[in-house]
């Protein structure tokens, strides 16, 4: 069954993912072409004519290009006449910052967010950063903030993967995801705790009990630079681990952050389909479109 | 004589152009700080406390990232109680994209010039790329949209280089700014036509007349690819002209662009320092503070 009145538009590196999304809710599917210009700006083209709903799939890893895209896009459908417009955003930017650590800093979530609100009437996303905000609504005032819980589908994952496993949060932030998969599946679990030095540098202290022996999954939202996963890894191989694996939602891995990973000893990687990555097991897409139908 | 009512707030890659423009206005200066996270997201920071009256000096080209440093900077300026914000941005982007060419092509300059002028009341600009669109106001709706003429500091910096050179517009688009510097000396001057087929490939025709042994000047509001100026430089020298320099206010050179205009025969490469570049010879400094002023 096809809905006429509802389009998903993809783009380019995230095409498949919409792709996925529309056929999932039954929804027609068109790709945002995006021409790159010599001195670096963008032409975006949108089909020529819109449905009333217009339900944008774009990951905004990397963000800066991708957020001026999507306010070009958002503004083209609107003036093309469309009158809701959904983004589908399963990793969203610039949730970290949410207050100034000094007078003058940018609270980007909130300036950022604010910008998003005015450009689209519903937002999905998946694991948002939010540490000192609680709900994605205060963060993106948009009409209709939804935050689907991942906790089940990667639950069911790592039960296909690992008989017993010993879940790690690498840290207190890490406590909300590593938790709720856990008692999905009545896992055990432990949470570690975090000094950060810098970008890069990062201790992290395990509580103490007997890891020997025991498979165990780090469980984080994101992993960027890999640090905190990395020094996390060696402790627990430290401590006699049998294997450690880890599972994130977003793939960010900037720059070398696998290879660093995978040197360090740690045994398999997975993430979700939020950010493309070679690392990705879970697709999301279900989730995602069962959201997109409430 | 400082007026600490006015801050001009300049951005490292653009800090030289924001300090001296501050010192002809006599306005204190302080550099925006950008801390790029190994994600590619940026945290903005500013003063922590600023003047009613702020002027962001900032030129626009590769602009998507520093668009949205600017929004973010903008938003937090207000959230710090300045009253008044002024955008000065020699290069002006997205200039060039002033009407959908087909349905559902984003018409970036309408789109992005809402979201600037929703950010800033005043804006000052030089030579931009204006096509259809007739006044910077249209185009970028502030308050007080600004646009000082460069025609005499071009005209004045060429009748410093050569003796009764002749000026050439490579195509009809160029008319204004050649035609506009050559009466302010009363020079010489023709203009030719375009057909592009590509961003990369265009083809010149120049009026039928004598050049051989002319000191001819190609001028233009921007060199981007240097493919319009090349094609007509060869065209110059193709008809014996004595030598081909070339005057652009906006020195974007994409890539190699500059290196294949110096080899095709151009003698001397000048520009202002709109865009920072290796061939800026013409400061804009006073003129800009002279709109500032105003």
């Amino acid at each position: 069954m096809t809905d006429n009145a509802t389009l998903v538009l993809g783009f380019s590196e995230y095409a498949e993912a919409g792709r996925r999304l529309a056929e999932a809710c039954g929804y027609d599917f068109a790709e945002v072409s995006v021409h790159q210009f010599p001195d670096g700006e963008r032409r975006v083209q949108l089909p020529g004519s819109l449905p009333d709903r217009v339900v944008f799939c774009r990951s905004l890893n990397d963000p800066d290009h991708k957020l001026i895209e999507l306010f070009l896009a958002a503004a083209t459908a609107r003036q093309l006449g469309a009158i809701d417009l959904t983004l589908v955003a399963p990793y969203l930017c610039y949730m970290r910052q949410d207050i100034a650590f000094t007078p003058g800093e940018a609270v980007s979530q909130r300036i950022l967010g604010a910008l998003l609100a005015q450009h689209f009437d519903g937002l999905i996303t998946v694991d948002p950063h939010l540490h000192r905000v609680h709900s994605l609504g205060e963060a993106v005032p948009v009409s209709r903030p939804q935050v689907p819980d991942t906790a089940p589908v990667l639950a069911s994952f790592l039960k296909g993967q690992l008989d017993n496993p010993l879940l790690v949060g690498p840290d207190e932030e890490s406590e909300q995801w590593v938790g709720a998969i856990a008692r999905e599946q009545q896992l055990d679990f432990v949470v570690g705790r975090k000094v950060r030095h810098g970008d890069r540098d990062v201790e992290i202290e395990l509580p103490t009990m007997n890891y020997r022996d025991r498979h165990t999954v780090l469980v984080d939202d994101v992993a960027s630079t890999g640090s905190t996963l990395r020094v996390a890894g060696e402790l627990l191989l430290a401590k006699q681990a049998a294997s450690v694996d880890v599972l994130v939602t977003h793939a960010l891995f900037a720059g070398d952050a696998l290879e660093r990973l995978t040197a360090s000893g740690i045994r398999h990687v997975w993430s979700t389909d939020a950010i493309p990555h070679s690392t990705n097991r879970v697709h999301l897409d279900h989730l995602l479109a069962e959201a997109l139908e409430t």
